[in-house]
Formats: structure tokens, C-alpha cells, sequence
């Protein structure tokens, strides 16, 4: 059966085509600074928005058209493979994301739901060694079952550590079975209602144990995958313990965790948490801790996670800017954690949001890249800067200074003239350099 | 000259009183779990909003009707020393907080500042003898001279560097002279307009090599004083570095500044970063760096720092329930870091006001201590925590369990029952514990 | 079946009893200003948050637990009608309110959810007979379903137009049939996703048309009926066109409805349009439009309609000052549009819910009173506003000036003196008003 | 003496020019749409910015370094006036706004201000003759002044009242004089602080008094001027009563002042106001009401007016787009009321902040244009809405259907098909319609 009749493979075919399946800016093998576009993008299918999404919200019910359903859980499990290879082999993905409940279903046990997994992802191998299509990260649902009601790391029922513990043990060997090169970590329900009847010490340090735990089953499994934590401010709770990048480092430094773990990034993330998304890719490469992108766009007007598909080139060519200057995303990627419209709810809709959220990308590329080429910023940069690399300012960063040098040379140079930022300017230049 | 007569001595006067000029519900000597409510919440005056602020906004000018201004700026510095000071002994404060700038003209160059400065400190440690006020803490002004447009120890110009050193020097030598026991840094402009010509690792490396500068000078001077860093998202810069409780700690832990610096946590910052006064102090506490209070509130629909004098007893309750989680807030201390309304610009507003503000947090004082006594929320906690005492939770607390045992054992319970919150009842309740 | 065995009749037992299922502040009978408290507040229970809600999020699963689940829709729809009008009985409420699919599945057919809607009302009424509960208002929920994934009087689509005119109809028959004394609109779809492809003008306009036939169809049904409409700004819809009050009054202006309509104001609502509650009842009451209440509370910290049970003693008190103003809320009345936090999934909690919101209200009410009967803020205005009363500001009032008499005065009266508003004061003596 | 000696003519030269002070997109006598550009976009500088402005903050000293102060205020007044025209004459503004207390000093008496307004509209005036420059609007500023602490027309102080009244007399025969097109009103004062002590219903009633006065006296000038209410939501004032487009309209209406005037919008406004600038737009022409526009843009992230140059060309597009639907802006323009950043302090700042948003609104309008011709949303939206041009859709916009026939339709029609709105298709396609 083909479950997406409507395109064969998406190919580039530049700005002016008429065929709307078809990528206006994504030439997968078009080389920018030296690498494929390919190669610098990873775009990955994230199981769950695209195979598993019904089109609900808090206010309305499933619209979503899918041909996928079958007459048992485990047939539509297994008819969502099917589609999901033939979609990402058609659209030309090179990677996809799973939590282990998109791709199979719980069944009334622990291990019924462990055995439906096997089953799973033994058919997603076979696809894989046919495709040549790779795991970017899998996670473990921690917060949609009941039983996370209270969280689950930090859950004030230590069985539902266990059980949480049990389904990462798991997911490790998932990733060690299909190849994973990263493993992602998103606590939706690690956080509170309301501080008055949580002990935040306690459930911190029970989040730092699981997490010591997880490296050291990684190691045992003999299974080099690099660790990501997914900062995210609120929703569903009230507030989350990892509320955003530095949040986490801050964490991960307390625990001797940022040995382990780097930062899987969402731009609908950033923003819920009052940043930008280049800010928390920024500060992420600061701690040397960029791990890997969730794609997608948030409403700013709007206070929840709407997970758009990124259309925004102002976006994408700031973080591509930032991806640039970090020398790549890899072993990350470029996830599309991003969910059609309610009203967008055919399966061309999958298509083309897909589609348009490529394209942005590719857009974002090619202008970020024409900044790097130009150097338009960095020469920029380098000008601000220049008192740093000379006199008194080299001085400083080499840390020859003390507060009573510096008072000596202040009151010899108390009269200090600054030079403007012409910051406008510099904001409508990049107008120029987007493609 | 009497600047303040409409009051002589403000004394606590019971909830009935006619009289404006008394507390009503502060009353120093009183005994709470074993403190005088004075030890509890060592109030502080700050000297800039309560001395010097002028109540202009960025669309209008200056209301409020002073009467201490003289015929040149160090008569009306001299003349602030003596109205303050006449302040906090009407009105029983015995701590004070200022800026460099907030005490003395800063003059036409450095050294005209710091002989100013000299001149002023000797005035106001004459009055500190006199009445035992004492210094909680101060701070260097390194935002408001144009000098400081592109920031101080981030800034892009190396002089300025040099230049905010020479203050924090004489800040520090100001506060051995004084005997103040905190020192504060509040990075204003120490933060960025736009990524786009911002070089953000060089500018925290600086800010961390500023920051080490002065811990090195302090201990030269034999000083042993508490640094304190005070985070704010934004405002006057579009992001701050120093965002909230959280990210400051990840910047300390990362530049091996955490064991010399603890948080100068406020209220409207909090609501700025998206958190509640009481979560920052949580996450303060969890790093064992709650160091003072800066006490106001904001208004949450508002985006901007309105820096009200506090009148919201949940606000009070909830941070003085932290304070005595945290066995009492000394050496910091409760700053009002409140401003008049532009419309409240009587000088005897500026007496209303403090009351007002003192009165509330001895409700929060109150309404924390009765909570306490009683237990309330202690027992909740207790009872939510209870499986993290015996079995399963006890050997993961203990460190004995891993991912391995602890599948074994989710195998064996996966049928889990929690346990509800009842939120509804213990926010309901909470309103019991409020005088 | 007894569906709530915790509870016989709940009572009020004063702010000291142990037992939590006894009113500590809400006292039915009790007389304020004049009037019973039941008479002040006409409390309503929401049929879908209290009897239809499970406790699902946009990342969880339901986790409510409910004893009133039959073998089929129609037989859970009747437990419903029975466990509801238990806990109205046991609780006291005087009134209740529902959506349409609330009270009946809508089955496959149009045809079959009119027959289902009149067996279930046929028992509802009944129901009533024997209680004396009466119908505060009921509304067609015009958004769950897919048809109006594009709205319903604002769908692209007429046929969902005329659909949504059936519902309506059929709603204003059911209130007729029960008495009840309000119909809400809520047009949660009604708004846009994007501007880009919304046809506004067409839209509104049909909206308007909409609402006409409503009015019509109530006069020939010869049916006196309030009709409401309840402004939210977004959630589910990108932008709603009823955002806050002011919207909807302009709305209703141009349209010639504002004789026929007046507002359901929701307290979460007002705050995500960023407004206070009493914000948003002041605007109604200035167009003489204040209708009804739907009592919430939101989390200020948070960007969707959270639907908490009211708690916040500063809200409510402030909410009943101006249904005092309003001399009183009738014909409409105080409906708990609130939700049990998802972890308070248990039965008890929809009973220790709504005694937490009746008593957060009784508070305020008794508060608000006490305000009123001692004229504080009364006293407060007419101070401030007394330059209206004589000379020229009562000339003013009067309509005897213009520009150029105005002009003649302020040159002759241009050295102003105002007077302090002691704002700080005033906001720390309503404190001691809290009861 | 020559201001701006940086710049002769700022003329179009492409985007590859490499001079900075040429226009790269803004083209005034290119033709687009039959138009010339400067016919459509009208733009005009706004005085308090670009002649005033210090560059200040809440927490920064003034940073802009000016040529043009003299030794006395009138002396700095007229060479504003002479700094102003050459700007706009070497930029090739056709249109300016100012505020009373701009262009001439209040001196110490009502009559002295009026005695510099009349000296300083003259030599206003005769920069006008001499260049073709005019005036798009001016307004009286009646905020900044501490006399306006608790309003102007809405203030407590009847006296206040007055003086308000006084200078909107005069701003209208200013705008008599200097053949101003439209007068503005932007009440920054006219809101609370605080409902409880605010008498909202006398407040708004002298506001109506107040705008009817002004609609009176310009007729009995005989200057038919367009009357413009500018919405804002909040700063400097808690809450203004203008906050957006439709609650301006709805007060509009109440007091029958809607047929005098209509909306200045502003971006920054509608952006604190929760909308974006295209929806103030799309409300305000659904009212008849767009009047003019304030060009400038708020940063999403913050809380406060930041009054950007416009730099985005996703706003200027739809900003655009809503103007050419409105088949233009005049006799209203587009007036950059923008300022530049703290840090761009420089002369030279001030032309390339306004080359930055000139070419960005020239890019908008290109774009928007490109958008019309096409027809790409014009095709989008007639497909969406077909089902209102036959049929059932036809007869409802008809007004020929009421409940009861709609019923009787859907009974018959009740298995409905709609149509997905390729959401994400249109956003992606939007991207290559920008210029």
C-alpha cells in the first residue's frame, strides 16, 4: 500500500516551480561552504507529531485524515513504518526521533508494552538496512500515562521512578540496537504545581540519580551515545526544572552531569521561556553543550507550545548562523518537532508542511551563509572588540590585571569616549543577505 | 532642620489605630519561633528610590516634592545623609543600602568622585555610630553614566573595564570602611542589545574575570564580605546576562565563582523572568545561595520594573516561608528596593509607604510562622514523600539501585496507584494561615 | 446510587472545624448588606468541568477518576444528570449551567442528538421540580467537534453556518423548557489562525446575522432570555473576535446587538487578554453590560486558560466590590467555570474543589462588604474627584464649556497644585478589609 | 551652519550600493500599482524622536551627542526647526508630526508657551513655503508635565481639565495654521493606576466631553481637520483606556464621536496590546477607521515600548498589504515615530536609522504589491469562502434565513466535508512574494 500516492520522490526545482511538492530551496546536494546542504541540515522526521498526532486540542476533537489505522493497535503500529519510511525516503530524510510510545503501543503490562517494542523495532531495522535512514535520538514517554501524573524521575512515588528507570534501561538498548547517536531527555512532568507541597531538593536529587544512572547503563551497554537534556520553561506543568539552557547547565554542573550531557534546543521552547532561539543556541555553545535543534516555531503572541513548522527566515538564518559558527550540528540534528495546523489536516498537509519547513531551512542556510561568507558580522565583531587586543584590554584577558592596576590606569583615563553601535543599520544590512 | 515632621517615633500600634503614622501590624520587639520580628526581617532602607529617585518615567517628568536639596550637589549629598538617617531611626530601620553614585556627586573625574565619596562616607559613618544603623550592603553604579552604554565589565570598550574596576575597588574599600557585610553586583547593562555584534563569550570570560578581581581584593583588604549577585532578565538591557537565580548559578558554577558568591534575589526580577518570588528563592536555597532579599513587587500584567512598595500578603507568606526554611536571611537582610507611585509624591508618602511595606511582611512573617508551628505543609510533604523512606524509594536514595534492578523490580509493579494532590484544599487552606 | 457517600449535606462550620467537608466562610443564610449570601452569589455548578472533564492535557491522558461511567453514552449521560443534581443538592447550589454535548451524546445524526438532548432535559427538568435548582444559563458548544475546525457563525463553510443555527435554536427550545434565564455565546473558533487567508469583514458580518436570528427566534418564542456573550482573547483560536469586554462592546455597537446583549466575564479570560478580573467588570458596568460570572482563576505566570478554582482572596474580594457597585449579579450569578488540577483526580476532590471556591468567594464578599459599609475607597473618590462638584469643574460636568472659555480660565489658573494619591497606603489598608 | 554635513541628497542606488547613506530600496518616484512610492507611503519624520529624543532610559543618563543646542531653549527650539527641514529636505520626507512642547519651550506661564509656539510656527511655517514640506499631524502633549500626574482630560483636578483644553485649542489653530491634515490624541495619562481609587465612568464621560469640544471648535475654525484616537494598552499608565483599535471604537460609538474620528495606529502599541499590527489595521478598516499609521517595532521579548526602527520586512509586508486593501493611507501617512538605541547615539545614526526604515517599508510595499498583482491571498480567500457566493451561504449573506429554516437545512445537510487551509503551504509561499 502507498500511504502518500500524491508525491513520488520531493525534488529540488528551484523558486518558479508551479509543482507545489516539489523543494523551491532545498537542493539536498547543493554545496554550501564546502558541505552539502544535506550534510549541514540533518533534517529528521519526528515520529510523533507527524505519524501520531490527531489534529486535537484542549477545546476540540481529532480532525486529522490518516490512512494509517488498522483493525488492531499493533497493525496501525506497524502501518505507521511503512508510511513513515515511504514518507521520509520520498521527501529524502536522512534521520528520524521516536518516544517509545509512538511506536508501539503500552498493552496492559510492562512487559507486554517491552515486547511490542521488540517487535517494532525490529521492523524499523530492517527498514533502516534497506534505507540507509538513521536513528537521531529516541526518548522514553515519561509524562502522558497516568501514572506521571506526579512526574516521573521526580515523582513523589518512588514506583514510578522504577518504572520510569525500566523504560529508559530500554530505550538505551533501542538506541544501541538501531544505531542512535544521541538520547533525549524531556521532562514534562519534572517540575511542580506548586512549591508548597514539593520538596525540590528531593526530587533534584532523585533527576540527578536517574540521570547517573542512565550514563552508567550507556557504558555498560558498551554504547558511546551522547546524552541530551531538552529544556523547556512550562506546559504541561507549572514550571519545569529544566527551564531553559542555562537552567540546565546549571543542573548539570551541580551533578557532574555536563561531562555527559549537551542541549537538544526547541525555538517554541526558547520563546515560551522569554528567549530567542539563537540566544539559547548561544548560550549553549558557551558551555560547549550544543547538542542538537527541535525545529519548529512558536507564536509569540501566544503563551503555549504551538510546534508550527518553521516559516520564519529571520529564524532559520540566525540559527543556521549559530549551527555555522558551532562547525556543525552533527552528531545532532535538525528535528521537525512540529505539528500541521488543526485546520491543515489532510495528508498533503504532511507534505507540504514538511515541505515549507525545508525550505525555511535551506533559506536559513544559504543567507547565514552568505553572512559568513561576506564576514559581515564578524568583521563587525572584530571592530567593537579591537580594545581587547591591544594595551590595557590585552592586559585584561591575560589576566595581568588586579582592581588596583586597573583604578591606576582608570584615573590617568577617566575621560572614556565610546563609539555608536548603529545598531539599526546593522539590522536592516542583514535584510540584504537574506536568500 | 527636621525633614520628616509629620512623624517622631513610628511605633507599632495595633490593627485599630487611627493613626497613619504607626504600624499596624509590624511591631519590632515581638517575639515569633523565638526571634524578634526585627531579627527575623532586618529591614533596610534603600538610599537611591527612598532618597534620590524623582519620580519621572520615560514619559514624564520629575513629581515628587523633596526638601532636602541645597545649593550645590554636595549640600544636598549631605543633606540626604541626614534626612535618611533621620528616617530609619523615626522609623526603627537598622540597615541601609545604597550606590556609589546615590551618596556623592560623581564630580568631573575619578578622583573628584572618590573624594567626594570620602567625604560623604565619613558624614554617614559619624551617623552609623551615632545610632548603630548598620551597612547591609553597597554597590557601584556601572549603568547609568553614558560611559557604561555597551556595559561595564562586559563592555566592548576595554577603558570601561578599567573604569568600573577603580569603582568596585573603592566600593569595597567603602564597605570595610563601613562594615557593611554584603557587597552586590547588579549587572544593568551587563547583558546585549543584539546577538548579531555580540561576542558572548568574551564578554562572561571579562564579567568572570571582574568578579574574581574582586573576591582577590577583598581578601587583601582583609575583608570578609559576602558577594551577592542580583539577577534581572531584561530592562535596561534587551537580556540581561545574570537572567534569574538559575542561570547566575550556572555562570558561578562555570567560572569557580560559586563559593564566593551567593543571590540578591528580588521580587519583580522574579516576575520579569517568568517565575515567582518564592521559586527563585527555592532554587537560591537548593544551591545553598540565598543571600539577601531586595523587597518590592512588580505588576504582573505589566513588562516593565515597577518596583511597588509590597502589599500582596501571598507574596509576603510565601518568601518568608522560604526565609525561615532557610534558618533566617542574615547576614543579607530585607532591602526595600520599592519606589513611591509618581502619584504618591508627598514627602509623607515616602513614610506611608515604608509602612505599608513593613506592615506586610510582618503578615508574611506571621502568617509563615503560624503555618510552621502548625505544620501544615511540612506534614503534606512528608506524607507525599513517604515512599522514598522504606523499600524501593530508601535504596534509591541510597544510592543502591540501578537501571537493571530497577526494571526488575517495575516488572513486578506495573500496576501503580497514586496518590491524589488535593491543590484545590491546600490552596484553600493556606488562606486560614494569613493575619 | 450514591455517587459523593463522603458527603450528606455539606454545612458551614466556621473557619475552626477539623471537618474538611464543611464550609468554613460560606454561610448560606447568613445576611450581608442586607441580603442572604446565597442570594449575593447565586453559585452555579458547570456541568463539563465538574461532571465531563477527565483531566487530560495536551501531553497527558486522562486521569480523573469517575464513578458514573455506564454501558453506554446515554446511560452515562443519565448517572450524570443524577450524580449532579446529588452534589448541587448536597452543596447547596441554587443553579447549574451546560453546553449542549455536555448533557447528551451527539450521536451520528443531527436528528438523534435533538432526541438525545430531549430525553436527557426531560430528566434534568424533573430533576429541577423536585429541587428547586434552577437554570443559570446553558450555550451550544459550537467548537469541539470537527466541523468547526473553521468556526462555527464565522466558518468559511455555510453549511456548518446553518448546522451551528440548529444547535442554537434547539438551545434557546431547552431554555425555554427549563427556565433559564441566560444564553451565552463563546465562540471559541470564532476568531482566525491567520489573517492571510480570513475574509474578517465577511465573517464578522455573519456573526452579527447570527446573533440577530437568536434575538428573533427568542421573541417568537416569546422566551425572555438574557443573552450573553463571553469575550476570551485566544486558546483555541489564535485571536478571538470577542478578545475582552471593550471588544465585544464595539462588536455588539456597530451591529445594533447592544440592546440585546450583555457579558459572561470570565475571570482567566480577562487575565490572558492581559486586564484584571475587576478590570474587566468595571468596562461592562461603564456600558451597562455587566451579565454574569464565570469564577476562575488563572496563573498570571502562564499563557492558556488554566481554570483554576478560585483561591486568591484579593480576586474575589475585589470581583464582589463590583458586583456590589453593580447592586448585585442577577439574572445572572456566580458559575464555577473551574477544573480540579489534573492530580487531583480523585471524587473527593470535586467536592473539596468547590468548597475552596465557595469560600474564597464567601471571603470576598464579606470583605468587599465590609469596604462598603465602611466607605473607604467611596470616601477615597470623593475626595479625589471633588473639583468636579463646584466651579468649573461642575461647569465642565454641566456642559456649559468649551475650548475657549477653558482657554480664558487655565490662563488665569495655570500654576496647578495637585494632591498625592497615598496609593501605597491605600493598597496596604484594604489588607486589613480582608476577612 | 549645516547639521548634517554627512549626507548632500539621499538618493535610491540599488541594493548593491556600497555608500550608506543611499537609499538600497526606497525609490520615490518609482511606480508600483499606478502609484508613485512616495504617494503611497507618505512617510513623515516625527519630531520627539529624531529632534528631542536623548537618549535616556529608566536606569541610563542621556547618550546622543547633538549638534544643535543653543543658549537658550528658544535658541535650541529654532535650530531645531532648521535641523529638521534640512534632514527632510536631504531625505526627501514630504510630511513631519510634532507635539506642542517639540518645537517650543513651556516657559513659566501658559501664555509665554503660547507666546514660543506662535515664533516658532512661524518660522515653521515659512520652512514649509519654502520646501513643500506638510504637516501630517500634530498633538499636544499632555502627559509629560507633572501637572498631567493623574491624567488630562481625565484627570481628578478639574483644573488640569482646563489647561488640557487650553492646548488643544491652540494645537488646532497650529493646525489651521500650518495646514495640518490630521490632529492626533494619545492619552498616555488618560487610564489608572489603580480601579480603586478611579471613578472610571466620570473619567470616560470627561474624555467624551473633552473630544466633543475639540470636534467643536474645529468647526467653528473651519478647519476640517481628520480627528486620530492612537490606541495603547498601557505605559506610562497601569491601564489606558485607548488600549486597542476596538476598544477605542467601542468608546467611539458610546458617545457618538465615531463619525469625527478615526485610528492612528501605532506597531509597538498593537504588539504591548497583545495583537499584531496587521490585526489593529484589519480591525480598524473593518470599523472605517484607519487614519494613519506610526511606523516603528516593539521587541516581542520585552514588556515596554521600545519604539524601534522597522526593520522587519514580514511587518512591513502586511502592514503594507492592509494599507493598499484600504486603497491607501491618506490623508494619513506613515511617520517613523522610532527612535534610535541607546548605543546608536551619533548624527550619523539618525539618517541610517531612518534609511533603514524607509528601505524597509519600501520593501514591504514592493512585497505587499507583488502580493495584489499576483492575487495569490485574494484567490485564497475567494476559494475559501465560495460557499457564501451560491446556495444556502448566499441566501444567509442574503439575509433571508432565520433559526428555523437553517434547521431545517442542516437536518438535511448534517454530514459535513470541510476543506483543509494548507496553512503552513501559504506561510512557506509568503516568503517568495518578499522583495
Amino acid at each position: 500500500m502507498e500511504f502518500f500516492p500524491m508525491i513520488k520522490k520531493v525534488k529540488y526545482e528551484g523558486p518558479k516551480t508551479e509543482n507545489i511538492y516539489a523543494y523551491r530551496h532545498y537542493n539536498p546536494e547543493e554545496v554550501v561552504l564546502g558541505k552539502t546542504m544535506k550534510e549541514h541540515l540533518r533534517f529528521s522526521m519526528a515520529w510523533w507529531h507527524t505519524l501520531t498526532q490527531d489534529g486535537s486540542d484542549p477545546f476540540g476533537a481529532a480532525t486529522n485524515v490518516r490512512n494509517w489505522f488498522g483493525e488492531t493497535p499493533m497493525e496501525t503500529a506497524k502501518n505507521r513504518v511503512e508510511a513513515g519510511f515511504e514518507l521520509m525516503e520520498k521527501m529524502g530524510f536522512e534521520f528520524f526521533c521516536f518516544h517509545d510510545v509512538d511506536i508501539a503501543p503500552e498493552g496492559d503490562t510492562l512487559q507486554e508494552f517491552f515486547d511490542n517494542l521488540d517487535v517494532i523495532t525490529d521492523l524499523i531495522k530492517e527498514k533502516m538496512d534497506q534505507t540507509g535512514i538513521k536513528l537521531l535520538w529516541n526518548t522514553a514517554n515519561m509524562f502522558t500515562n497516568p501514572r506521571f501524573v506526579h512526574g516521573a524521575a521526580s515523582s513523589s512515588n518512588a514506583e514510578v521512578f522504577a518504572y520510569a528507570a525500566a523504560q529508559v534501561k530500554k530505550g538505551l538498548e533501542i538506541s544501541k540496537k538501531l544505531g542512535g547517536k544521541n538520547y533525549v531527555f524531556w521532562g514534562g512532568r519534572e517540575g511542580y504545581e506548586s512549591l508548597l507541597n514539593t520538596d525540590l531538593q528531593l526530587e533534584q536529587d532523585n533527576m540527578a540519580r536517574f540521570f547517573h544512572m542512565a550514563v552508567d547503563y550507556a557504558k555498560e551497554l558498551n554504547h558511546e551515545v551522547q546524552f541530551l537534556i531538552e529544556p523547556k520553561p512550562m506546559e504541561p506543568s507549572k514550571h519545569q526544572y529544566d527551564f531553559d539552557a542555562a537552567t540546565a547547565m546549571a543542573f548539570l554542573q551541580k551533578y557532574n552531569l555536563d561531562k555527559h550531557f549537551k542541549l537538544n534546543l526547541e525555538a517554541n521552547h526558547a520563546t515560551l521561556a522569554g528567549h530567542t532561539f539563537e540566544h539559547e543556541m548561544a548560550v549553549a555553545r558557551s558551555y560547549n553543550a550544543l547538542g542538537s535543534l527541535d525545529a519548529n516555531q512558536g507564536d509569540v503572541m501566544l503563551g503555549w507550545d504551538t510546534d508550527e513548522f518553521p516559516t520564519n527566515i529571520y529564524d532559520t538564518t540566525l540559527a543556521m548562523y549559530q549551527v555555522l559558527e558551532n562547525g556543525g550540528i552533527a552528531p545532532g540534528g535538525i528535528n521537525f518537532d512540529a505539528k500541521v495546523r488543526r485546520s491543515s489536516f489532510s495528508m498533503e498537509d504532511l507534505v507540504l508542511a514538511h515541505i515549507a519547513g525545508m525550505d525555511t531551512f535551506a533559506r536559513g542556510l544559504k543567507s547565514a551563509a552568505k553572512l559568513k561568507e561576506d564576514g559581515f558580522f564578524d568583521k563587525e565583531i572584530e571592530r567593537r572588540y579591537k580594545s581587547y587586543t591591544t594595551g590595557i584590554g590585552k592586559s585584561i584577558v591575560d589576566g595581568k590585571e588586579n582592581l588596583k592596576t586597573l583604578t591606576e590606569y582608570a584615573l590617568q583615563h577617566d575621560q572614556i569616549e565610546n563609539e555608536p553601535n548603529h545598531l539599526e543599520f546593522l539590522k536592516s544590512r542583514l535584510n540584504d543577505y537574506l536568500v
